[in-house]
């Protein structure tokens, strides 16, 4: 057994942080967290997977991991004010047992849960009476077909857990498929009907352990092949249909006890509001606020994951609108482009550090502006000539 | 002689920057830059004097200085796209001599000693045509004595060289005064009258090499003891002035030949609109911008050295007011305060990561709001109850 490897050592320094965060992964969330809290003041202390990861190019101190991860999380957790996360996949039992030897999780092991488990997650809400799409869960071809027979094919699937991005998720038009993706997936699935979808959207809500918490705008989400592409904020709604989204988060966020950020993926169907998925972290849904937003979610999830006070969560402009930069089939490299192409249009580059390849987010371009039309224009106009917009 | 030592090597990574920019320095200015260049994908690599150096502790990468600075230099611009600067404490003479070697300096060592000599500023800006206070260069009591005898006591005498933050500044109420000033700061003083302020104004300008120049609105700067503790933006000033302080700005960067940020420090006297002092370099004054601006004067920096075009320099709300948080006489380090007051005041906080000492600048805090009076009394109260308004 190999132990974490200490990363980014710093030479000394004063050692006197405000805090110190601890952050499980090392991804896009750990980087734009640390500049966050470069502000603060805060050291923020990843878990990386590997030495590229983009947290650490950045300059977050922190481990690489060994073998053994729940020594890993102990070391990490060690001396830090609280633990964190910066994706979902960390095995649920390790964080019931950090918890049980005292380590302060936020959120908390049972809540994390919910965003690592979408079968329990719609059990536990279907239970505390949030509106969800019809789903079932199912084991056998037997089970699929009898939930077909209910809401007739094709049906969606997706594995209880593990899955991002799109991965975990598949389409099943027939009993065949429905073979196919048992094998594929292996024990339970997730079995919802396919929804006609009017819009996806999204709220972010931060609380703290205080029970303080901070809503931000509802925001639509715009998705391909099962990847956020854009993100366009405040999203157009009825104001009553607003209101109740806002409702629905901060419902969610108290009843499950979240703490730091929740992001709450939303359908609008014809029979109005539906809770697909939760993520309990700063989540793509929320970039836009690193501009668009007087307190961004970044450095919105360390308040309230250190119990401080929350920010204001007002927009900063009347519309911001965020678009992913995907790695296009070619290959090209937006960091190749960069120098070239910022002026292209008035919008924020973030780029996280990646080595490109296909399919692969590299970062995001936000703008905002007087209407929605035109701060998506522009966004769009970057990161096509960024070559991200494939 | 022991050469610089590599600090915060980071594990491998892709080592595929969009870009590597060089900078002398590794104060709360390179710590900024920092984080604004994590977002362009950036590496800034910094020439540190010590281990506790605020950028460091952010996570930039660079290198301690050795003991022999000519050396330093050419190892830190080693493979570096350019080489600039956090400060302006470093020998010209070396800077000409990397220059000389082929090394790309933004700005090049003759326009960065407008900033490093402000006798040889004054006598080129004077040349140039541009309004100054009038100024002699006093080598004996006897040439103090006649520029009294031409402007009347009190005098103010100024180091040439080295000064910052009010150092290397001595009011001169007499002959005996004189003497002493002369005593103490040694060579040559740049003499002027005490003049009668009706207000400092400050306006930044980014030029790139390709002459692209970006200007970005006049501020009110509030100084005490020679240290700016407010700016205001913007200065509330008649339209006709802040036009001519623009065009000085861009005046003055183009007489030059600046490159990168260039921050004009203005006085407003009966006589009008009299340049003070330069700085070629991200400036104190322009710290509002972070939030304040659609393109930070740190990524403006970066853009402009690196000669991509440059952002646009609107504001993001109508009044913009950042408030220095300043060590108090008790020692109070307002990191420990932070947990607490953060939410005192709707207001964006940067701290830098230094220890607290009496009369230094640990962070500053920065309101957006609809109106000077509110922005101010807002960053005051966040400052105040953080203890740095002292």
């Amino acid at each position: 057994v190999s132990g974490a490897t200490p990363v980014g050592p710093r030479p000394g320094g004063t050692g006197k942080a405000s805090a110190t965060v601890a952050m499980v992964g090392a991804g896009q969330l750990a980087r734009m967290t640390h500049q966050a809290a470069i502000s603060l003041g805060i050291e923020l202390r990843v878990l990386a997977a590997g030495p590229g990861d983009c947290a650490l190019a950045a300059g977050a101190t922190g481990l690489l991991a060994g073998d053994d991860p729940l020594a890993d999380l102990r070391e990490l957790a060690d001396g830090a004010d609280v633990l964190t996360f910066d994706h979902e996949q960390i095995d649920p039992e390790l964080l019931r047992r950090l918890e049980d030897e005292g380590v302060r999780l936020a959120p908390g092991a049972a809540a994390k849960l919910f965003a690592q488990d979408k079968l329990h997650a719609r059990r536990e809400l279907e239970r505390l009476g949030f509106p969800l799409p019809p789903f079932a869960a199912a084991e056998s071809l037997a089970e699929i077909e009898d939930f077909a027979g209910r809401h007739s094919w094709p049906l969606v699937a997706k594995a209880p857990r593990g899955g991002y991005d799109g991965r975990g998720v598949a389409f099943v038009e027939g009993a065949e498929d429905a073979a196919r993706v048992l094998e594929e997936f292996g024990g339970t699935l997730l079995l919802e009907p396919r929804l006609d979808l009017e819009r996806e959207l999204a709220v972010l809500v931060a609380r703290s352990e205080s029970g303080e918490v901070a809503l931000y705008p509802v925001v639509e989400t715009v998705q391909a092949d099962g990847m956020c592409r854009e993100i366009l904020a405040p999203a157009e709604l009825p104001e009553g249909l607003a209101r109740q989204a806002g409702e629905l988060g901060v419902g969610i966020a108290e009843g499950i006890g979240a703490i730091g950020i929740l992001a709450v993926e939303l359908f609008l169907t014809g029979d109005g509001l539906l809770v697909n998925e939760l993520a309990l972290r700063p989540h793509n849904s929320g970039h836009y606020s690193i501009e668009g937003i007087e307190t961004s979610q970044f450095e919105q999830h360390l308040r309230a994951v250190l119990g401080w006070p929350l920010g204001p969560t007002g927009l900063c402009g009347p519309a911001v609108v965020t678009v992913n930069l995907v790695g296009p089939p070619d290959g090209t490299d937006p960091r190749t482009l960069l120098g070239r192409e910022i002026g292209a249009a008035d919008a924020h580059v973030h780029l996280y550090g990646k080595d490109a390849s296909p399919g692969r987010k590299l970062g995001h371009v936000t703008a905002v502006a007087d209407d929605l039309q035109v701060a998506r224009e522009r966004a769009r106009h970057l990161a096509e000539r960024l070559g991200g917009l494939s």
